[in-house]
């Protein structure tokens, strides 16, 4: 089992130095070190790979006193992670990621799939995960919010994954998941934010379709984008033609995405990302 | 020599075989032949190419006989067609245009280069095209539209070409040249419309950006898309490096929507553009 | 309930003309109409979508009499068509056409999966499509395409897809199934036909990777190309991370193909096909 | 100006940190590094960007000092390099480059271009660069071969470019430059390799064509691969018309790859590329 270290500091002379110093004192082997500095704001960010498990709490210390103030350190085990996948009616997203939890595509363990209707349960229940139907009907949000809540606490998940979740969160709820919500959205995004991309792609007559998975914050559709990826499409398509057409991306973008952001390749920085692919 | 025949029309049972009866009356062959009904609207859209030159006025009327009340016709014989290529200061979109009309790559006949700045005259001038320097200073944005487009008329073009022109027309001076202006807009539209596009795609964070040919009309950015394409992107893209990285897809994407127009493969209906490749 | 047409014939004029003269004789309304005729053989191919369901055997004799000698003609009910899946032990093709099939993204239905070994039967059974299981030890090669063969007769499928089915058939297996297979190979043909692509795609240092989509001909990687994608790839990859980052692209092309074909939109003309998308 | 440090040798602990402690000991800030180890061969490259110009020889031993035995040293200053072009007839590559150069889109300064062919003359001259037609005929292949490289080292290029330079140099002239000579191949390599690929690629009936940039080796059209790229085709592309779509690919992936290459972002690694982009 190997190591992943993530820093993101201040920028200053001798930091890839320092830091590979301390690993070198420990005799441990880097497999992999990639490294990025924003230059507009001066701040630097570096992942490190490195092998064995050996990197203790000791060795974090004896990094921050080489560090910036104000450094972000963060080292994980390269494993698994526990998710809970919400989902509406839509089974494209939602199979396509059971498909590759089942066959080991994606480092992650799927824990539950929590929905507000009850279409989806058989497809969950065919790959054996438990499907929680949370009906929003005589409920207030905030009511709907904490029951969907309470049933994804009982999984202790890392990350939560809208897979075509069709529901926006107040943010109360997302401020309890900060940076660990990724939804996917059927659009290129800036492009047609909102409500029925597709729709408002057809009506505009564009060239391309698209398709974004972002963080979600509390600004709708405006959290730091992971991964794009489009398609063409002509005047021969119906607004639900691309729409069809729009959900090879979709799963694939979102897919991506996760993958990435499971093996930590990402780090936020103020409302966009920098990915080490 | 051969010619294309542009029609569209409300759509009504029995329109291409009354369209190729009278071609075929004519003992003509058709090389090419696209249809396609927007079923929203109930609209048809077919282009036909047709071997020889023989189609005349006396053919036009036998067909307008036989089309419902309405209908567009076009008939236009293959061959160059002049035009009157608009730049300000960046040299590839114009210079990519000015090879493939130097070496026969579009079907056009460039007459001038017309810019508000000098600074591109030695290119258009080694190509042996002229320029035309009409500085902005000293003059409203009328007078300054009105030699324009004095110069322009000297030409008789049959289609504008915006390379990176790096000013607004106003909507009386996009009036004059109805569905003849092409625009190349360094954004993939809707996202990012109006000034400085790269620099908003850097501050969004997204991983692709894109570009966007359309025709002219006098809402800012909004008239129909005639092509569009993309390049990916990531963090260590500057505002700067996205502009560097995006004039690769600009001049193709102007020059495709170019090469389209001018073979007679573009329809504007309503806001959109139906487009047969 | 409508009815496609593909006609295919030596060239001439007027055939559009007496084509669409045949359907609007019978007061049918035209959906959809594309044409294409390869200048080089001289061969007209047309494709019609009629409304409704009024096209019989008496209106293909009318068709016949003013079409060239040999012209094909086939006419087909839009409506779900009968499928066989083989595969050998890699799920990801399979199941994404599993998920397809089960939530109508394709015009099919799957009737049963085949397979050489049994790893994939319980994704199969999740699905409740019939998994058969038909091991080759112990038996020749043609006695195994013998069990497969008899196998698959039970279904009666319209078409055979190879969704990484690890096997090569014999040319007498094939001729059974005359443009009826469909399979995909994990390499942009022809480069790395054979075994092993991504090995050798990664032993060349190709910076892009693709795969291709293919009908079934006794030649090896030779038959007639449906569809084909590609993505990049860089140094970082191993040939398993090739392997790893086409599996996304295998199984969208696959998909793509097999719509294409069941939706009646693909021709075959010696060695390639004309697809009206 | 800044300074580009290139390292390769074989892998082992700390080399990171030995280097970097190298740079750092000299007080220099680094701009931007990227690593890679080739886990098959057990071999590290390493890039690296130091602000200023303060690398020295004295710098480079201290360096080879801390290294294993082996170890590739290259030390650069980013600044303009001198090189040749060479073509045939088409202009599209060469009028690219030639538009790229004279407004700075590219780190090079193109002294010369060489053709076997005069008809690109008026082309280079209108660049104001100077153009020598050295024509093969009454010419020995080892003649001809020697003029060109007479003509070509008056002007101590660190490259040569063959911008669709349609002749095959001999080992012996490929042994002058070595690992210094970039071509444009005009399919996706290994497909289509030798003569005629449009040509090739039309008879597969493929549904993407592509271009390639490479080194020059002894080995025809095996040289390590520096870029790709592709686009979609169909139909209804004659193998004329599979040509002129490939023309924009081509000018662009050539572009890409020499930018890759005067960037000092490619390492030659036995028979392929290491590009830190």
């Amino acid at each position: 089992m190997n190591q992943i270290l993530l820093i993101d500091c201040l920028d200053q002379k001798g930091l890839v130095y320092n830091i590979t110093k301390q690993v070198y004192g420990r005799n441990l082997n880097i497999i992999s070190n990639q490294e990025f500095v924003d230059t507009d704001s001066g701040h630097f960010f570096m992942r490190t790979v490195v092998e064995g498990n050996n990197l203790d709490d000791a060795f974090l210390r004896s990094l921050k006193a080489v560090l910036p103030d104000g450094a972000n350190i963060r080292l994980t085990a390269i494993k698994k992670r526990p998710i809970v996948i919400l989902a509406t009616k839509e089974p494209h997203c939602l199979g396509d990621l059971l498909l590759r939890n089942a066959y080991g595509e994606l480092p992650c363990d799927v824990k539950a799939v929590v929905s507000n209707h009850a279409t989806l349960q058989s497809l969950a229940v065919s790959f054996g995960i438990p499907f929680h139907h949370i009906p929003v009907e005589g409920m207030s949000r905030i009511e709907h919010e904490d029951k969907v809540s309470e049933c994804i606490q009982g999984y202790s998940p890392d990350f939560l994954v809208l897979a075509k979740y069709m529901r926006v969160f107040s943010p109360e709820f997302v401020t309890k998941y900060p940076s660990r919500i990724i939804n996917i959205h059927h659009s290129f995004l800036p492009a047609f934010a909102g409500a029925s991309p597709y729709r408002q792609a057809f009506e505009r007559g564009v060239k391309i379709i698209g398709a974004t998975s972002h963080f979600v914050t509390d600004q709708l559709d405006e959290g730091p984008i992971i991964s794009q990826n489009v398609i063409p499409v002509n005047h021969t398509f119906s607004a639900d033609g691309m729409a069809q057409a729009g959900r090879d991306i979709e799963k694939n973008v979102l897919a991506a995405a996760l993958k990435l952001v499971l093996e930590e390749r990402v780090f936020i920085f103020r409302d966009k990302t920098v990915v080490f692919e």
